[in-house]
This record gives structure tokens, C-alpha cells and sequence, in this order.
């Protein structure tokens, strides 16, 4: 029996004393809370025409109706046809104009980020028509092309990109669909040996694509020249009836990204003129013979602008899933200290220890993406330029850009990939409502993980890059050329390895935890290097052998670490470097680059120990006991923190995070607006005709 | 321009020569590697008895078209028809007869892993109406409310429970739905105070229950005399309109388990009957006075069983990633070492070792999920004898099967989330193929991370348990009763944490990681001890609070490693009791539980540095070692170990994992058996004429 103050009396429970009015301005009590202006806070990562320029796309996808989102998850079918509509409507906007684009590179990252805020599939259409097939014509075709850019820009045809094979992702170099020249018509005849070889995953050619570029092995007098790229008709754009020759259609459902329409498609014996040959670094003469304009050394670093994107696009999707955790978790309360006191589950240590850190892999990473995409707009600006004395130094940079862009993409992913889990989690079981949004950003993010290169396979650019400077310098004596300063810890790797006296003292200061960092960098870029000596020494095997078996807690462990290490040092060099930083902001950004930094440590804290480096074991309760003390300082910081980047109600789209906090009433609303919330289903009525008969 | 050796020449390319042909029986290849016989393994695990009432069940599941899985997503509509109809089918094949559960008790978690690993939403229809609707009134009502098991028993009505409110899921005791007794018509009137009490996430109430059984706060008199159950109706079984008074519908789409309707249910002044209350540990008379035939005091172990089931699902479907993954990984190849030659990418040491930890965690992790059940049945055996002289027994292992079921659910739960992760993310793009099966498994699973207690919470009910037990050992000097030996290590803590040295050699023999998992734990129950006195003595905080402020790193890892050296514990005896295991089977089972136990401390490595129990740095890169070695030595084993559990692929329903590892063929028979991969959808052809007009 319990007493009447820790059950409701009677009078009370039916009367209108609900918790309901008490937690109306959960959000705004934690918002008053913060230590520092939102506003500024803003400011420093984002300038204010940058801001106008999200918040102008924001704003139009919420003038339009076929830009709001459905509540009620749609059929794939509905699905793509909005999809469709709404790529149609978007290509309409030009919401990127050249000006624009020239006035501020940062603009085009943006907009990436705000359409798959917004939409995954919608982004996917449209980016994957607007940038990839257009661009690759323009970089890689020639005058005679020009026509297709023309026909594409007015909607006449449109067109996909074809690389993948079924059987052949990571390994591009062995795709397997062949163009063979027959000089007698001056035509190239396109094969799919197998199905293995059929071109899987192409984004826009389930459906709607009439032409494709395909990449397929060319042969000429029976020599093959490698991988070359074609442009393709598959379907008719009248009838929309692919051509005789030509197999494609859709791939069917996937995990996500289901408004987008991935085909496949497969050749036989399917003839394309000569001149459909993109020919920029490579020709058919009408004879049959090859000729190249000079040497096709393709930079690294022109093929990270993909890379490049998806980080930033994780970082969209991680601060929806942040955002939706932060805000729900200040409004929800339970349990609590004695009867009838419920506390926001924020305020327990542990939902506070697992958000806080989240927010900090926020702020960190957010920063790391851009500055890489600054890094290639540099790097890009320099090759337009042309300038003969520069080759040296865009080669270099192309090198570093390659190893940072295929780093930065898989850390970010995963980053997003295991946050939004969290988060998902964080929200208890409402967090599995698909109101909540978190099925669809986690399934949205999840490709991330795989495309454009394999996580685990990318990472071993990382590796790659950091061992052959680290040869070239102990080993060739030529100095480290890292213009984006991602290599230059090599030059003083001896010295860190030498002095190394861990400073960490029971305050955690950032400093010595930086320190910490950079001893750690060297020591596990040291271990690697001497492995993979022993490993060619000792069992004489190949460079490949050796570095597949040197992989697990060495090359890949090296190349998490040393973009972790380029994350927090680029974020900690953005606070040191931005001097009329509002001090209030300062010290929180310094909280939460000493939280990651904390953090990351916990991964690494066997390293730690196994180098030496930590030599007294309570270092580790040093580190653990600031880390739950400034989760617990930031508690009332973390709305606020989530508030900066937040998008709107409508971006959002997750009844569990709305700006004003009402979660309870948007999900009564979401119940309540759905059609098929009070039905009795067709099925379930003639099963009650059929029994009532007996 | 590449040579004729890395290409193929022209006649090859186009000749049937296909990598297909030689890809065709790696599965038997790698099947023919393993040193152990699939069929001894798995009668070391299963008796025959069991294996054939699998075998049964799948079959079962494959004779009738209802059961048969569509390729395609379903519209929630179609799912939710589909599942309604393949219920009655299932209540219709009485799958598990009375005298088959008392002959075998395991049937019935055989039962409830089969049928999620068939379909989650299918499971969750079904027991939630065969076993929690009935087992309720069962256990407590009385004779008074038989005639609803049988009006159930004959499809007149169908019933759901009704617990979890919209803001109170976890905190239960807070539950805010009031049934008020009004003497003068005998009925109790039920209202939900408002929105946030609305009853939510019922299973089977979206639509199709008649009746529920509804928690609410019981007053009469004007004193509330807490939680109570009520069996309330909620639709017209003939019309299956609502009752006035009463608001139930459908909650809408979900992350996963979309074939399952969830519903709410809220009350205005709605009367029911006084008998309706379920009445076996307290009554209402007419008059109104409450009476209760003893005092209540429900053991805690009886209410394990949800979340004993739920382990068991969750390795179910851990079972499902895992098969698919390695099989997959043995069936596709990807570069090699020299031009032509590609390796299966299980034979890479990052692939490897992603997955054969995932194997090891489901064997030791699928026989914690066992002895925990086959423990809550000693419990279920002993209770039903109801000897008086027990009652003390009963309690001891009551509040044991608590702690052990709480955490245990934690721990598969999470170890499948996560593991399912990495399975997706090792397929490559293809595991992001709807019939890959990956989206499915881990939306499936999802859920059961949060419901029946939130693992966050969870985890608590582990350290309650050793910590209680503690202060009663070294406090009260009250000896331990721990009846199924999870807590009797505390017995020789003392001296476990005294002899702290550590004996783990370069070989890393598992006798020497068993005893540093003993002193692991021993080590954080005694830290945590310390830490909950430090907080009470210095902050005079209250018990809550100081519970709250050492959950991190100090609670809740205790609790996890509790778990997990109970896994690893059982598991050693598991296999040092059975004396007549094949001796080729034990030699591959040990080194499972190495690498699991090499897995785990890799979480825990701070710990053992932290507490000098590691004093030399080399030790962290022997484990590592042994890891990697011991890997590699299980590569040809891992995939018959997953056979060893494999369903059949009908359940397995995954093009990826098909047990003839024809993968492309399977992917190519998937899409051209597909109605909609060929077509012109009906919205872009409307499109293609408006353009046409133009």
C-alpha cells in the first residue's frame, strides 16, 4: 500500500495538475543555463554569409509542400516518385549559382549538408546528377562532348556514373567490363563477361537514367589500355526502353536511401561510336591506335573531392542525432531522489557521459571535415593556376590530401555511425519510433561506412602516407613535404620518443594531454615501422604480405590515431589562432576538445602503458575522474551546445527533438494526424465477416 | 597502358573463364579446412531431441507459402496482414505441446529463437498473445477470470498488457493511470490524468486487441493502494469499434518490428467491473475496503523471464549476421598479391579479425544465454515444489536470476547491436542490400537494447547484487548464498586481490587470463566500494545520489564485467566438466574463449595496468599477439563453427549467406526475379509524356 504522498490522491490524479505543465520549459530552463551566447558561438564557426546561405535553403525546403516530410514511412514506390518530383523542383531552384560558388567554395559544402539533412536519397539524386555526371564530362571529355552536357542541362537525357562491378568494389584497377575497338565501324563494342562483371549500385539507373558513364577495360589490336570511361545511351529517352544490347533496371530495396533508384546494368556485344570515348587523357584513332597527350598521372588528390563530401555529410546527420538526444534527454524525466521528484535523465551521470562526449566529437570533427575541405580547395586553387613551379608542391599536397580525405571520411562515418546508435539508445524506446527519425539517420549514414571506398580499407592511406615520409626521412634523408602539416610531427618523432615523461597530472591540462598525444602518434608510427621491418626481415615476404599482416593493432591503428591526432591538434590550433574568440565560448570549446581528447585516450590507454609513457597507474583514474567531472561541468552547457548547429522543427523532422520541447504533445500529434491510427484494416474486417458466418 | 598479364586479353575477357566457376566451392574448400566435425560440435551444444524440434520448427516454417519470406519490403499494411495471418496459422499448429515443455523446458526458448530469427514482428505477435496475456491472468487472477482464457482460447477475444506508459517507461512504480473504486455500482472507473499517462507501446493493441490487461494505481476510499491489474475492454469483439469512454489506436511505424501493431489506450470515466481486477494478491469487496491474503511480496525472480527470452533472441539473431558474414567473407574475393590473383577476404588479417571475435562471443555468450534459463528453471522447479524449508533458497537464487538476467540481456543484446554492425559493415556495399538481410536483423534487435528495462539501467540490478553481497560478507559477516555461483568469488577476495600477480606469459595461456579475470573483477568490486563509502562519507550524499554519482566507471563497469566474467567462467566449466567432449572439438572451443577473453580485456586493459596487476608494458602486445595468432589459426574453422548454428537459408533469408555460397547468382536471381526491376514506373512515364507534349 503506498501512502498518499508517493501515490497521487484522488482529487489530484483527475485534476488538471499534470507533469506535463511542469516540464513546458525544460528547454528553455537549460538554455538559460548556458555560460555563453548561442549567437556568438555561431559566429565563430560559421561567418554570417554562410549562415544566410543555410538558412536560405532551409527556408525553401519549407515554402514548398513536395518538400515536407512525411510522417508515415512511404512505399518505395511513393517514395521515389517524390524523390523524383523533388529533384526536379530542386534542379529548378539553382541553388548554387557559379558567383556564388566562386564568392565562397564553403557554400557548395553546405548545401551538400543541408540536402541530406533534409533528405539522403533527394541529396543523393541530385548531387550524383548535378555534380558527378556533368563533372566528370567536363574534367574528362573534350569539345566533342559538349553536346551532352547541353541535351543533360535540358533535361533531354540524364545520366548516371557506372564503376562498381558486382564482385568488384575496393578493387577499381580489376573491373572487368570490356570496350573493344573495331576500326572497321569505328565503333567500341561494350561486353559484361559475367554477371560478376554486371555494373552494381548505380546511383539514378534503376529507373531514370538514359545515358552512363561506364568504365570498362578498352582494347585496341588486342592490347588492353586499362580502364578508360564511356559515355553510354541505356534507355531510349522517348520510350525510356533500354537498347538492344543493354540489360539495366533496379537493384531492388536497400538498407536506406530508398528514394534514390540503384540499377545495375550488363552488355552484350552493345556498340557505341568512337567518340563516345571520354578522351581527355586517351584516344582512339579512327585505325585503332592509342594515342595519350602526355603522361595520365592522375593526382591523388582530384579523386578526394567524394571523400571529402561524405565527412561533412556525417557531420549533418551526427548533429541530428546529437540534437534529438540532447534536447529529449533535458525533457524526460525519471526516477529520482524521493517520491514524487522525477530529474531530466540528463542529469544522470551516466546519459550525461554518454552524450557529452558526442557533443565534443561534434565540435572536433566538424572542424577536421572543413579544414580538409579547405585543404582542397587550396590544393584545387593551386592546379588551376598552372603554374610550372608548382608541381612539386601540388603533388605533395595531393599526397597528404589523399591520406587525410580517406582518414577524415572513415573516422566521421564511424563516428556518426556509433553516435547515432548511442543516441537512439540515449531516447530509450521512444528513440525506436520512426517519429523519432533515428532509424532513418542511422540507415542514411550507415553506406558512408563502405562507399567510396571501404572504412578499413581507406584507412590504410593513412598509413601508407606517415611511412613513406617516415622513410624518406630516416631513410632516404629527403625532409617531410606535408604542406597541410598533417606529417610534420615526423621531423621531431625522435626527440617526442626520447623525452618521454608523461605530464599528466591529476588536473588533466590540456596541454599535457596534447603532449600525450603526440608521444602516442610517434610511438605507434615507430612500432609500425620496426613491424613491418621484422616482418620483411624475418619471413621474407612481400610488400603486400607484410602489410596485410601488419594491419590489426599497427597500420590501422597508426591511421586512427594519426587522424585523431590531426583532428584535435587542427581544433586545438583554431582556438589558439582565433584571437578575438568570445572568452565564455573559449572555455567551453577548450572543455570539449579536453573531453575528446580524454576520450580518445580510453581507446589508447594500453598503448600508453605498453610504451612506458604512463608509468604510474593512477593516471588512468586521473583521466577518468576529469572526464566525468567536465561531462558533469558541460551538463548544463549541452543544449546550448547542440543549439548552434541545430537545424529546424522541420529538418529535424523527429517528434522527439523539437526547438520548444513539447515532445510528449508533437507525439499525441503525430498519433493523432495519422490516417491510420483509428482504422480497423481491411483484413481485419473480412476476418470478422468470416467468423461471424460460423 | 597496362600489360596483357595485369589485363585480360582480349579472347579471355570475352570466354566463359570466369572467376565464378573457381569461386564456386569455397565454401566447400573452407568447410574441408576445419579440423572438427560440424556434427559433433553441434551435439556437444544440443541434444538430438532439441536439434530435431529445431529442425522441426524450420520446417514447419518452410512447407506453408504464408510462412515464406517476401524478397521485397512489404508496405507496413501488407506486413501487418501478412503477420496477422501467419499467427492464427502458427496458434493453430500448437508448436509446443504441455508435454513437450515439461519433457524439455529448453523447448520453449528453442521455440522463441526460431521463431525471431524467422520474423521478429511474427515472434512478437505470437508470444505476446500466447504467453504474456495468458500467463498473466493465469498467474494473477483466480478462478473468476477463467472464462477469459478460455473466450481467448477460441479467437472470441484477443488480449494485449498494457504497462509502459508515454513518460514512464523504465520508472514503473510512477505508472499514473487511476482505476477508482465506486462502491456504489461495484466498478472501478479508469482515467488517464492526461497524454503523458496515455498507455504506449502496446503490443498487438494498434489494432487487433479486444482486451487488455491494464497497470493502474488502485484507490478506494480515497487511499491509493498502488499498482494493480485490470483486465479492461477495450474493443467490441464483433465490430471492433471502441468502447465510448475508451481511445485506443495505432502508435504508427516503428525502426523495425513494423508486422507488429503497437498501440496506446487512454481512459475517460470508463467503468469496469470489480471482478475485473486480477485478484490473486489483493481484492477489493464491494463495500469498497481492500483486502490483500498475504503480504505481497512478488520475488523478484519470477519477473526474469522476458528478459531471460530476450538474450536468447538476441543470440538468435547473432547467429543470422554472423553465418552471413563469414560466408560472405569466404565466397568473395578482393586484390592480391600479384595481377589475377585475389584472395578471399576472409584470409586478410583486419577482416579476420573482425569476425572471429564475433564468433567467439557467440558461443561463449550463446551458453550464457542458456545457463541463465536453465537456472530461472531450477528456480521455476523449486518454486512449484513449494517446500516451506525452501523459502530461503527461493530467495537467495530469486535475487541471483535478477541480477543475472538483467545483465546477461545487457550484455547479448549489445554484443548483437554491435556485431551486427561490423557483419553489415564487413559485406561491403552489398551489405546494405535489403536482402541482405542486415537492416533487418539489426532493427530487430534494436528494441530489445531499451525494452524490458533500458540495458543502461539494467546493468544496475549487476552491481545491487555483488554489492549487497559484499556488505553482507565483509559488513554484516553474513556469508555468501550466491546458489548459482556468480557472486561466490567474493568469498576469496581478499586474498584474489592480495596475490596480485599477474602470471600471463607471451603465450597467454587461458588459465593465467581466467585468473586475471578473477582479479579483475575483484579489483572493481572493491574500487567501487570504496568509491560509494568515499561518497557517502565525504559528500553526505544520499544512497541515490551516491548510486547516480559512481555509475561510470565504477557501477556500471563493475556490472558489465560481473557479466562477462560469468560468461567467460561458465563457459571454462562448460567445457572442463564435460569429459567425454571430442577432442578436436575442445581444442577449437578453448581458443574461442582465449580469443574472447583476449577480446574482453582489451575493454579493461586501463584497469589491469591501473591496478599494478600488470606491471610489465610487453604483456599488452602478447595479448595482442595471441589475438592475431589465434585468429589466424581459427580461419579455416570459422565457417563450419558458424555452420555448427546456421539455419536453414530460408531463415537465414539472405542473398549473402546462402549455405552454397552462390552469392552473385543468388544477387542476380534476386533482381530478375523481382516484378519491379524492369519497369517504367507509372510516374516517370506520366512524366516522359507531359514532356513529350512540350
Amino acid at each position: 500500500m503506498c501512502s498518499i504522498s508517493t501515490c497521487r490522491v484522488l482529487g489530484q490524479s483527475i485534476s488538471s495538475d499534470s507533469i506535463h505543465t511542469k516540464d513546458k520549459n525544460m528547454l528553455d530552463e537549460y538554455r538559460s543555463r548556458a555560460s555563453f551566447s548561442v549567437e556568438r558561438m555561431r559566429n565563430i564557426f560559421e561567418d554570417e554569409p554562410s549562415q544566410a546561405y543555410r538558412t536560405k535553403i532551409w527556408s525553401i525546403l519549407n515554402s514548398n509542400p513536395i518538400f515536407h516530410q512525411p510522417q508515415y514511412p512511404l512505399s518505395i514506390d511513393e517514395y521515389r516518385q517524390l524523390t523524383y518530383r523533388r529533384y526536379h523542383e530542386l534542379s529548378k531552384l539553382n541553388l548554387l549559382t557559379d558567383e556564388e560558388l566562386f564568392e565562397n567554395p564553403r557554400y557548395k559544402i553546405i548545401l551538400e549538408q543541408c540536402l541530406t539533412m533534409y533528405d539522403s536519397s533527394c541529396h543523393a539524386k541530385y548531387s550524383l546528377h548535378t555534380t558527378v555526371f556533368g563533372e566528370t564530362i567536363r574534367k574528362l571529355g573534350t569539345k566533342r562532348h559538349d553536346y551532352l552536357l547541353d541535351l543533360d542541362k535540358n533535361g533531354h537525357i540524364f545520366g548516371c556514373f557506372a564503376l562498381t562491378e558486382l564482385s568488384h568494389g575496393s578493387n577499381t584497377k580489376d573491373m572487368r567490363t570490356t570496350a573493344i575497338y573495331d576500326p572497321s565501324t569505328q565503333e567500341f563494342i561494350l561486353n559484361t563477361p559475367d554477371i560478376e562483371a554486371m555494373k552494381f549500385w548505380v546511383g539514378n539507373l534503376g529507373y531514370h537514367a538514359t545515358h552512363a558513364i561506364v568504365y570498362a577495360q578498352l582494347f585496341t589490336n588486342n592490347i588492353c589500355h586499362g580502364l578508360h570511361l564511356f559515355v553510354v545511351p541505356i534507355r531510349d529517352p522517348v520510350t525510356y526502353k533500354t537498347f538492344d544490347g543493354v540489360e539495366a533496371g533496379d537493384i531492388g530495396a536497400k538498407c536506406g536511401w530508398n528514394g534514390l533508384d540503384n540499377g545495375f546494368v550488363m552488355f552484350r556485344n552493345y556498340r557505341i561510336p568512337r567518340e563516345n570515348l571520354l578522351n581527355r587523357h586517351g584516344d582512339i584513332l579512327s585505325d585503332g591506335s592509342y594515342k595519350t597527350p602526355f603522361k595520365a598521372s592522375k593526382s591523388l588528390g582530384a579523386l578526394s573531392s567524394g571523400r571529402v563530401g561524405i565527412s561533412s555529410l556525417a557531420i549533418g546527420l551526427l548533429i541530428k542525432s546529437i540534437t534529438i538526444a540532447v534536447r529529449y534527454s533535458c525533457v524526460r524525466k525519471q526516477f529520482g531522489p524521493s517520491p514524487g521528484t522525477e530529474y531530466p535523465v540528463i542529469e544522470y551521470q551516466t546519459q550525461n557521459w554518454r552524450l557529452v562526449p558526442i557533443v565534443a566529437s561534434l565540435y572536433i570533427y566538424r572542424n577536421l571535415a572543413l579544414s580538409v575541405f579547405d585543404n582542397l580547395i587550396h590544393f584545387y586553387m593551386l592546379a588551376m593556376s598552372s603554374n610550372e613551379d608548382d608541381r612539386d608542391l601540388l603533388a605533395y599536397m595531393g599526397r597528404e590530401i589523399h591520406a587525410l580525405s580517406c582518414t577524415a571520411k572513415a573516422i566521421c562515418t564511424w563516428n556518426t555511425q556509433k553516435a547515432s546508435q548511442e543516441c537512439r539508445e540515449a531516447c530509450g524506446g521512444h528513440g525506436y519510433l520512426y517519429a523519432s527519425g533515428f532509424g532513418i539517420i542511422r540507415d542514411d549514414n550507415d553506406p558512408s561506412c563502405t562507399f567510396e571506398g571501404d572504412n578499413n580499407v581507406l584507412l590504410q592511406q593513412g598509413s601508407n602516407y606517415i611511412l613513406s615520409n617516415y622513410e624518406d626521412l630516416y631513410k632516404n634523408n629527403v625532409s617531410i613535404n606535408s604542406p597541410f602539416h598533417s606529417a610534420g610531427f615526423l621531423e621531431n618523432m625522435k626527440t617526442i620518443l626520447q623525452n618521454n615523461q608523461c605530464s599528466i597530472t591529476s588536473e588533466c591540462h590540456l596541454k599535457d594531454l596534447l603532449n600525450a598525444f603526440d608521444w602516442l602518434l610517434c610511438y605507434i608510427v615507430d612500432k609500425s615501422a620496426r613491424k613491418l621491418e621484422q616482418l620483411t626481415l624475418t619471413k621474407a615476404s612481400s610488400s603486400f604480405d607484410s602489410k596485410n599482416n601488419a594491419q590489426v593493432y599497427h597500420l590501422r591503428t597508426l591511421s586512427i590515431i594519426y587522424i585523431q591526432h590531426t583532428a584535435i591538434t587542427r581544433f586545438a590550433q583554431f582556438l589558439e589562432t582565433n584571437n578575438d574568440m568570445d572568452d565564455k565560448c573559449k572555455v567551453v570549446l577548450e572543455k570539449l576538445l579536453t573531453v575528446y581528447t580524454l576520450k580518445l585516450f580510453e581507446e589508447h590507454i594500453g598503448l600508453l602503458f605498453e610504451g612506458n609513457y604512463i608509468k604510474n597507474g593512477q593516471v588512468n583514474q586521473w583521466m577518468q575522474t576529469r572526464l566525468i567531472d567536465l561531462c558533469d561541468e558541460l551538463r548544463n552547457e549541452v543544449l546550448t551546445l547542440v543549439d548552434v548547429f541545430a537545424p529546424p522543427d522541420h529538418i529535424l523532422n523527429s517528434v522527439l527533438g523539437n526547438n520548444d520541447g513539447q515532445v510528449y504533445e508533437a507525439i499525441n500529434k503525430m498519433i493523432h494526424s495519422n490516417k491510420q491510427t483509428f482504422v480497423t484494416p481491411s483484413w481485419l474486417k473480412r476476418d470478422l465477416i468470416e467468423r461471424s458466418k460460423l
